[in-house]
């Protein structure tokens, strides 16, 4: 049975306006607690080349932390299993940036999708192309998949990002102590707030994210962008740990794998059918967009998407 | 394409054989230290009524955790979503039997497949129907699901655990002391050494488990285990939750919802496809079947079974 | 000079007067709940011989843990320094009751006078003389030093305790676990409930610890209690790790060893001077006497008794 | 009885003798690495301007940690109570560097005579002096104190300490996340790398401190340094939490207020009596000189100095 999804849509429409507003808009950098919270947009992205989309999801948000997906990719890519000696891939059970699990590990961070994790990967990018080219690529990437050649990094909020970056600066400080971090701080920061500070539309994100439903290859393009089992471990790591503490409460009720931002976008995978990009500012206390899961909740009702099924 | 599975049974014995004999069988109590390092068996049951079986499939070990799944199903069934008052569904981070959590998170223990969630999930039960009734509707269940009405708790098993039970008497007086257990301490831990003190073998737990395969439905039956939403539930606790501190780990290489025991079984659930139980008693540190995961390793790279596909 | 004590006394009971009734009187047994908060009695014995009382200085109180000193005082005597093979002598940084640093540093408690260790502490004097002979040595020298021979366990307030005991008996069941308790949970923890729930006056207490001011030598009776090594190392033990996570400030604020109980009494010792026994059953976050405290602090100021001159 | 200090030292030299060498001279900073582990020195400063002194005493050493003490005096002379806003006075049961209790206690060192908590003493004081002049006013006092001109910073080691500093830039970057930290993140941590880089000797650090065992007034000069309270106060959170996690084990051992440095100096306070330095380049686990501990033990053992008699 074909799934409707304009139906779809309309019903999830309808399910979340009660939750319009809702959750707790990121205030830590003026660019992103300017954001009005009652945006939201949604785009569901199938193998054919169709996208069903809802409200603002043409407008470009703050990507944050869901670009950790895209450079967890690329570091596969480049340099394979090795990844796995400096970062690890089991859930935190801790908030985005906490320091402890940090020191009884010796430095190695839990996981590429929490903040000290996704420095450890825009470290070892940096020092296997460069901060600039590593960028670029990532940027080319994501051009290629989107579709559109300016995506781009938000500098004012890079820029903001590096000004309120105590806490990142701190986990980076932490591990180069322990010998995890091979060029200096700022420069990888640098790198990791200009990939979190990539702009894009929730169309654009789920184009983007595509291949990871069909097992590494781009459905549209055909072009191969990861290996099968690369694809399968990107979707295993985001299902244990896309979310931070709330991973577990994430797989539980919406089953598939998936990355939240503080920006308030939230990507999932649906293995076989496509990708979804929901994009609504107002966070829970975990850091994910409230709206944004409510929308994904239902959606998973209405399609059966789970991957549990 | 049909998978040819007395072929990849085959493939899988020849890969596990370096490996035979490989990590540390238990030795906490004297009726798992006993047992023999170099058993393996192996079970793959399907919605067809077909079970494809190696080595010793057909001999009972103790299913130790692995019961917790059971118990769980169970809970869920009496009290639904109340469950979550008292347990939560996040991954620990932690050893099975870690207290640290406990007192953070003042008495609610992580999930209930670590031993603190299991322990309040045994307590819930006893409450609900009494220690007894709650052993006797497990075992009928089982049974009746594994076709074999001999399934039953072995009490030297039981008795031992409860003398070598410090530690979880420790959990246990840790969370009344939260108010978050019911009954006496040791009527709960009586309950809980009993169910996982339950002897099973691979092809009867890969038989007893295809209601998780199959949304809820056990597809030889016919019966309703579960319903839909709570099955993929299950799944997903099983995935984020089923290996400790491992679970990260499990999901990347393996990719299926699954719960391992520490004497020596994992159970695995391929939805829309079959149910698998590995046995060999060798533990790698997390407590998980060293010989066991290479050949579910084995397994998802020959069927191709990765709910992330 | 000759310290005028009377009228020091005269000037902490104008001092603490607006303080009375402050703080939080102990709520988890109905024994120690039922106490009148504006309860305050002081005593301070010197090695003359005399003893300067002020309030309800002659009431029984439950002494709680300040028994915890002259367990470990028997301890010293019975075992020396393999006492230290069970406990450590460092500060825990933690509140009384934690089982956190329990489980990173495997079983053995950070110091005597918190819960854990001291329970080690009855544990071991279990094993060396029997539960029954060593609550009987306990109070023969609680009689003989205070010179009352009606000192007692106050048997509702033991009873009341080991009902309430899950924390204890959680601490008792984790380090069994470890194999640091050599004796069966219940018949360490009887123990250890009877030697909390002696009841003593402020009077009685200041007397029976004279002995600590005087270098292991009650100056009374000239009976030597302690080596004067030993004494110095209690004192030690006292100023390090008398209050829990209120050990520095206590140190900071009055700066003479003391140990504070539940009940509300705080014992503290001057060395060369004499000893200080103060009793008003309000807590602060710490458990230690609120009245209590500013009465010692005001002593301290007017008496300049503070070891740190 | 006047104590015979030719004697004790002679005593002692003949103590220390098997252990020469011992403990681990720190390695990471080549300027403290080059040391020569069989170095020793050791002073003893009396009330009425004696000084007895053994082995290496007029050598100087990189005083590291024991700077601290003279940045916490300073720290209450500017603002006295106001520093307990930003830092405990509460020993951390943790080694020097850990970060655990500052994100547990949001970003509020323990106390500070730890890494984080000098950090944020330092950061105080630039807010108040700016950064040249605290050093200035620091070298000045210590200069008057020792009386010797030339006491000044080891650039070479501060140079050294800024190069290796990435543990206390993340304690500093942590607290800044807090608010903790007033001032720009390098320029609080070179005004600390400074302090800890002064070079004096033992001759030099016992008898600037000896204000410190005279009730704050310095008995040589008759200049008064602190408060009597204030130092009181200064000599409870050494005796508190002066080394570390090994803080219980020095007042047990050696009963006396003191403060360890890394480059194997241990600055001592007898209240009354006078103050003491050794100096010896080996180190125990936890950071503390192993045969400057030996000499301190033996001393106390003949002087009968502890504070709890």
């Amino acid at each position: 049975m074909p799934v409707d999804f304009p139906q779809i849509l309309a019903e999830i429409s309808h399910e979340i306006e009660p939750h319009r507003g809702g959750g707790q808009v990121a205030q830590y950098i003026p660019a992103l607690a300017a954001i009005d919270p009652m945006k939201f947009g949604m785009c569901v992205a199938l193998g054919d080349g169709q996208a069903f989309c809802l409200g603002d999801a043409d407008e470009r948000f703050s990507i944050q932390s869901i670009s950790k997906v895209f450079t967890m990719s690329m570091a596969l890519r480049k340099v394979g299993e090795a990844l796995w000696d400096r970062v690890g891939r089991e859930p935190s059970g801790s908030p985005f940036n906490s320091i402890v699990q940090l020191e009884m590990e010796r430095g190695i961070p839990r996981n590429p999708l929490i903040n000290a994790g996704a420095i450890v990967v825009s470290d070892l990018l940096v020092e296997e192309v460069g901060a600039a080219a590593m960028i670029e690529q990532l940027l080319q990437r994501l051009r290629l998949l989107s579709g559109d050649e300016s995506v781009s990094v938000d500098h004012i909020v890079a820029d903001s990002e590096a000004k309120a970056g105590s806490r990142n600066r701190a986990l980076a400080s932490f591990m180069e102590s322990f010998g995890n971090l091979k060029n200096p701080v700022e420069e990888t920061l640098a790198a990791y707030f200009s990939h979190c500070a990539i702009s894009m539309s929730c169309r654009q994100l789920a184009r983007a994210a595509l291949f990871l439903a069909f097992d590494g290859r781009d459905p549209i393009s055909g072009m191969t962008m990861v290996t099968s089992e690369a694809c399968r471990r990107i979707n295993a790591v985001m299902m244990s740990c896309g979310h931070y503490d709330n991973s577990g409460d994430f797989t539980y009720r919406i089953g598939l794998p998936g990355k939240s931002g503080v920006g308030g976008g939230i990507l999932v995978i649906a293995p076989g059918h496509g990708s979804v990009c929901v994009w609504s500012p107002g966070l829970n206390k975990a850091g994910t967009s409230h709206v944004g899961s409510v929308a994904l909740e239902t959606l998973v009702k209405l399609t059966g998407w789970s991957v549990f099924v």
